[in-house]
């Protein structure tokens, strides 16, 4: 966070917006339309939100351009959700403090750590640990040997990094989450021993990735498992060894891909969904929440439900599985009337 | 834990229980039938347990009012599953042991931590903290700047608390649960790239919450995440950001509670139940696990499935899933009569 | 890892498979067979991989017994999965080195550690803990009170283990995960308040168990939680209070077991599984991915959806789900067809 304003018309030039109204207006940070305070700027995202602007204590309001003016100073943009969160980045940017490693935390052998890191007490890094320029790592992170880290990462408290795993340039890990632990593999003998599988393959994390709480990523038999670049993960996803996560792809919380399946680009994961092993799923596949995927998507295919199927035959299927005791019983009084139809049928066909 | 006993009068006062036998018993503990020991109580929650009763080795035995007497000490209450509880608390009830900040711990600037508390090795708390009377913060705890912590509060080993974050009086944390990362937000610019949205929110847990392990919950985008007074939340629960858990509710393990979802009072939902985002949850509202709500339910709606339909439906519909393969055989069959027929028809008709 | 070089002779003697070729082939590690290097071994597990076999630049493969001959040298074996896991796991085994206790590290009183352990910086290990021979506990786990673990027990960074559970020999467990925290038990008074139930059992985890990352395993409300022989827990796993996983079972990622939920031996349980509370599940039962078992099982049961059916059922009936439209459509037509019918019926039958 920091303290700098800027004027409106600052602001615009930003996210090529055009200034309905007070160009020279000082904003110092962002609120939402509802509890935003003076010297704040706020958005919305409708044309109807009017009332909400007139209501709202912010000195200014980012607006779709249909709306040409309004009761507040406007910076009006194509998409003003986008355009808000590129202003609010830009008003809290501050310069990396380079705190330098804490006394109390612990680095390994044969390491290359710049000057201009911050490395926060109770952090434990291995033995030949490369790390880029303004990188954090908070306390308690945990980071095996042999792993490298680009430019301005930041690793909040409690993450684990087993050895030898690779991150990009602006990798952001959030507490608690693993990578690059060991993958669920086992043979099993006749006896019904499990004999685990060595796992000595890495986990690798490209630019722009951001990942949630509580995540597991894990390393791969061989090879890697495999996060690329732009790609969002939220809190409590399990990526099993060696997936693939094409770049730009949205992993909402809770999801589960299991062993060697690879997403394309731009594939987008709804809540708790499960995606079977060794699948594909094409460019900018959808997947509903708590689907569940059992085998390769095309690129652009939206689907829902457990097997997932395409989405508008299962909005179509669901709505009638909760009629299925009325269609039973249509089912039911259908086969008496034809029964009776039958009979009668008989006894005409008899003369009676 | 502590060494007090009780006499069984004095047990039987703290809820309101009537005694049968023995109320100068003595009592150290509590186990189950089938496990505790002499001195110990133990409870039935039905009266059909009299051979349970027979063979325990417990002092006495909490019992439902409707069992008048049996061959052990008795304590008869209404509820027996609660007088129990209420018992065993009291039983392992002790004074807070103040052992003060430990060496290894680091604490930041300018926090307020009163003489009367329990700060674990390694524990890492930041600036401007202020932590409340008798709190307990265990081994590997991180603390963000600017949290605010009530009295009589525990946070078990590795757990994370963000900055900012405000947690109220006796709220109980267990180890690995994140509090306050940011939430899942990006605005999508027209090349695909995700801009990530500040979150400058924060979480509020309000008193007599007890969290589970490895929970996430997201600080607010801006306002705040809020679980309110005397919420239960089970382990690796995912709570996005801008939820609100209204009090008394019950989250079981692995619920996925997307962002901005709200839940009235005394909500009830069942392991790894998902909640869409933005829609609200009535009062004494229950989900069965697994379920799946994409729309706001009433107060007192009792649902199950993906998508959710009111429970008996779908127990009734869940049913006849089974049986779809025969319901489709029969509706082959049908067909096939009524083509006969259709034919019988037309031949009768036309004089055949 | 080590540098230890192995005859291929020598290797086949290890999983009783047959050499063809090159006996005295020297190998030092195993790659897949698509990136494996010189010197190193690989395998395929179907005899079709021909052209695999030719394209490999590894020095020997691991094949099944119906490949007699190739342009490699060969191990034959019945199952070259599981011979392939035998010998990587002996081409990497490496002696244990006995760093010892961390300077770090904080050992709490009148414990038990002998001098063949490896203990990391900022691990904080308890009161009266009992650990074994060639135990490596790594940076920022935290073992409660009275734990005791036995022989050759890895776990990995960030792991907390509550007071007084106990672990077997062999255990390995990953980063984030937590043993023995409370259970989600409360009794509900009249102004529905939660009464939290104490736990004062334990977590048991007995030999030759591999659990994941940011697992939970819940102590015993009383008596213990427990996680039988050779079972392997996937990451993001519930286990409540009181269950019992039994010896050689396989519960993959993100599957929920609820309270007194009781597995027999060598169960299998898809990923994101939900198992209801005090049911059991008979031994080779097996469940697959998101599915919710809410009754007992019999012992090699196989079953599917949620509510859990037979697999075979469920593949019927999971099919025709998709179809409900088509058979809603058809059933109107039914009716449509049946009601003219009828109508010619009554005319026939009247004589029009």
């Amino acid at each position: 966070m920091n303290d700098s304003t800027y004027k409106l018309s600052e602001l615009a030039f930003l996210v090529d917006g055009e200034i309905a109204g007070g160009p020279d207006v000082v904003i110092h940070g962002m609120g939402d339309i509802s509890t935003a305070q003076p010297g704040e700027i706020t958005f919305i995202v409708k044309v109807g939100q009017v009332d909400e602007i007139a209501a709202t204590a912010a000195a200014a309001v980012i607006v779709p351009l249909a709306m040409e003016k309004a009761e507040k100073p406007l910076i009006r943009v194509k998409d003003p959700y986008l355009a808000a969160a590129i202003i609010h980045n830009h008003l809290l940017a501050a310069p990396f403090t380079a705190s330098g490693i804490d006394d109390r935390a612990v680095v390994g052998n044969d390491c290359h750590i710049p000057t201009a890191v911050a490395i926060g007490p109770m952090a434990v890094i291995g033995n030949r640990v490369v790390i880029g320029e303004r990188v954090t790592i908070q306390a308690g992170v945990v980071i095996g040997d042999d792993v490298t880290i680009g430019d301005d990462v930041i690793l909040y408290p409690n993450v684990t990094l087993y050895n030898g795993c690779r991150l990009g340039n602006r990798v952001a890990i959030h507490s608690g989450t693993v990578v690059g632990s060991d993958g669920f593999g086992y043979a099993t003998d006749e006896q019904g021993r499990h004999v685990k599988r060595p796992h000595v393959g890495i986990a690798q994390i490209d630019d722009d990735v951001e990942i949630g709480a509580n995540v597991c990523i894990d390393r791969g038999t061989f090879g890697k498992t495999w996060i690329q670049q732009g790609a969002k993960i939220d809190n409590l996803v399990q990526i099993a060894h060696n997936v693939v996560i094409g770049a730009g792809s949205i992993v909402v919380a809770q999801v589960g891909i299991a062993g060697s399946a690879t997403l394309g680009r731009g594939v987008v994961l709804g809540g708790q969904v499960g995606i079977k092993g060794h699948i594909h799923l094409g460019d900018r596949a959808m997947v509903a929440a708590q689907s569940g995927v059992h085998g390769n998507l095309q690129q652009g295919a939206i689907v829902s439900g457990s097997p997932a199927i395409p989405h508008r035959e299962w909005l179509k299927a669901s709505t009638l599985f909760g009629r299925l005791p009325k269609l039973n019983q249509e089912l039911r009084e259908i086969k008496k009337k034809l029964a009776e139809l039958q009979k009668d049928q008989s006894d005409t066909s008899s003369g009676n």
